[in-house]
């Protein structure tokens, strides 16, 4: 498969996303509505549902990738899409946790092209409120009192575990003049494939599906999650910032040593040494935060010319082979798989 | 039953901790071995077992009430302590996943008479190791596979969110300038009662008890947890500094509105308006942070004064009273009853 190939049939996952969106949001605001005041705002305004002032927004509450996989995987074991809808809504819950811990960590200001929880309700309510969340998630599958529940909720306990391990990954990297493309992987797949891998499984999990089908869809998760974070570390140096809602550069300003970085500093050559003098002048620069447009910009052109762009595009490509594969050895109705499979295309030539 | 009265057998409460200490320690550790560096480190600082340079250190770990209180709880059902092994690990790690949050979030640089991990190793770790003590309590539980354990992870659930309800209270308190008896109290049985209740039950739901054993025994342990909040709060204000490892004034200093302070303002008369005049002044004052000792001495007394001392004190025993009872309506070994009636008549005496 090639990203841009007439396969990806953009309406189709356009309508996954959306259902996936529409029959989840309804029992997550539900959810979101149990927790005590301020709590109860300050996830409204994260999730985009209200502003800053309390007044209702139609803001931009993200791609909802992770609640369309739910819902698919449950049709997957053969169950109503309806079945995934606790693991969707426990997943999201698990995502956001993640995202208000990890902007504030972070020093992150913006997301989704407006100000993070932090920067608006302060630090305490943002470990607060993802403490919550990370609670709600649980609870919400326990509620259902079910021995799938429990098998459920043990997946998403460990990929929880995963993304705290990611982050702790990301943090003591970007203290480290270098690190390796295997560490790097390894990072992201903790931060960003595992939760995917969890919401490819969850549903069929609460179908009562066996281990392997369970494991099956994990794995397509992961390496999906894989191929949509190097699509992400893509966007993070050359993706539009009108389409993003981050900053030009984004990844360079906060010196991520995202996929592309750390595949062009290990490429060699002349590009990649001349990156790597700069980036370690830069790691001990005291006015690296007045650095104009046009020294992001070159670092950005040495990145391209090592050929960190090129690899990172093609790994992209590679985990999506992965997940295809394993999607190919779990038995399902072929109109599932076939949304699987577009849903995959969708990650790898996605825009923002 | 009074404080101080020889129904306590210091000796035996002891022996009750050390029981609770010896078994669950090993395991404690071993969890905590799982988290990635650096989490394991961090945590290791956190739980004393390592000073701030990694070095083995044997620093006061805290009284370890909950350890006890769930093996307990198992033998209360029948079984041997050991089955309450897991849970009381479990209730560890949620305990110490919301110091580690509250310590970050109310800026407390000191516990057990050692900087706090906010201040040693930055935010970001404090926030990190709190979630990945979070996320490893129910891991723990859920590993056991069985359905026992899936009861006892859905009430350690609602414990945590209890837990992050009251410290939600706790701080949007803070910036209140009046605060009913009946909130401080529900709030602290949030903060407190409501990880003790869990502690109380888990061994016994482990075990495999029925719901009603397991609500009595969280009534139990939900009343300890207000008695010795109620101890706590006037330890905070006269407490000696040696013994608990906090300042002098230590909640005063905070502006915490604890029960002596919240009692002492709604019991009216004299006392009671002045020290409502000084703190209403101390809420806008910009030089508090210089406060002398004296400052802190004069509003202590004034809560003495308006009666806030005795009301706490004999709260403790009301709430003890009420914990008594429960435990009278649980079916269990008249030894095991004597040990709950112990350990709650230790809460009430502690002096740290």
């Amino acid at each position: 498969m090639q990203p841009g190939n007439p396969a990806v049939d953009t309406a189709d996952v356009s309508a996954l996303l959306e259902r996936g969106r529409t029959l989840s949001t309804p029992v997550l605001r539900a959810a979101v509505d149990r927790l005590a005041p301020p709590m109860d705002t300050v996830a409204a305004y994260h999730f985009g549902w209200i502003d800053a002032h309390g007044n209702p927004t139609d803001a931009d509450s993200g791609k909802a990738v992770r609640p369309a996989l739910a819902l698919m995987s449950a049709e997957a074991a053969g169950a109503a899409p309806e079945v995934g809808i606790p693991g969707a809504v426990a997943v999201e819950l698990v995502h956001n946790f993640s995202l208000l811990h990890d902007d504030l960590m972070d020093g992150d200001e913006q997301r989704r092209h407006r100000d993070t929880v932090w920067k608006v309700h302060g630090p305490a309510q943002a470990i607060l409120v993802g403490d919550a969340l990370s609670a709600l998630a649980n609870e919400m599958l326990l509620e259902l009192g079910t021995v799938e529940a429990g098998r459920a909720t043990r997946r998403l306990t460990t990929a929880n575990r995963k993304l705290i391990d990611g982050q702790a990954q990301d943090i003591s990297y970007e203290h480290r003049e270098r690190v390796t493309v295997e560490e790097c992987l390894e990072m992201e797949g903790n931060k960003t494939g595992a939760l995917l891998a969890c919401a490819a499984s969850i549903g069929a999990v609460l179908a009562g599906c066996d281990d392997r089908t369970a494991d099956k869809l994990e794995e397509y998760g992961y390496h999906l999650g894989l191929a949509f974070q190097a699509v992400d570390d893509l966007l993070g140096i050359w993706g539009d910032p009108e389409a993003t809602g981050k900053q030009t550069w984004s990844d360079l300003r906060q010196r991520k040593k995202s996929l592309p970085v750390v595949a062009a500093l290990a490429a060699g050559g002349p590009a990649s040494e001349r990156l790597g003098a700069l980036l370690a002048a830069d790691a001990k620069s005291t006015d690296f935060d007045t650095f104009s447009e046009e020294e992001f910009a070159t670092r950005a052109a040495l990145i391209e010319e090592a050929g960190g762009r090129e690899w990172t595009s093609q790994e992209a490509r590679r985990q999506h082979a992965v997940a295809i594969a394993a999607l190919n050895e779990v038995d399902m109705p072929a109109r599932v798989r076939d949304q699987f499979a577009a849903l995959a295309d969708f990650v790898v030539v996605r825009k923002r």
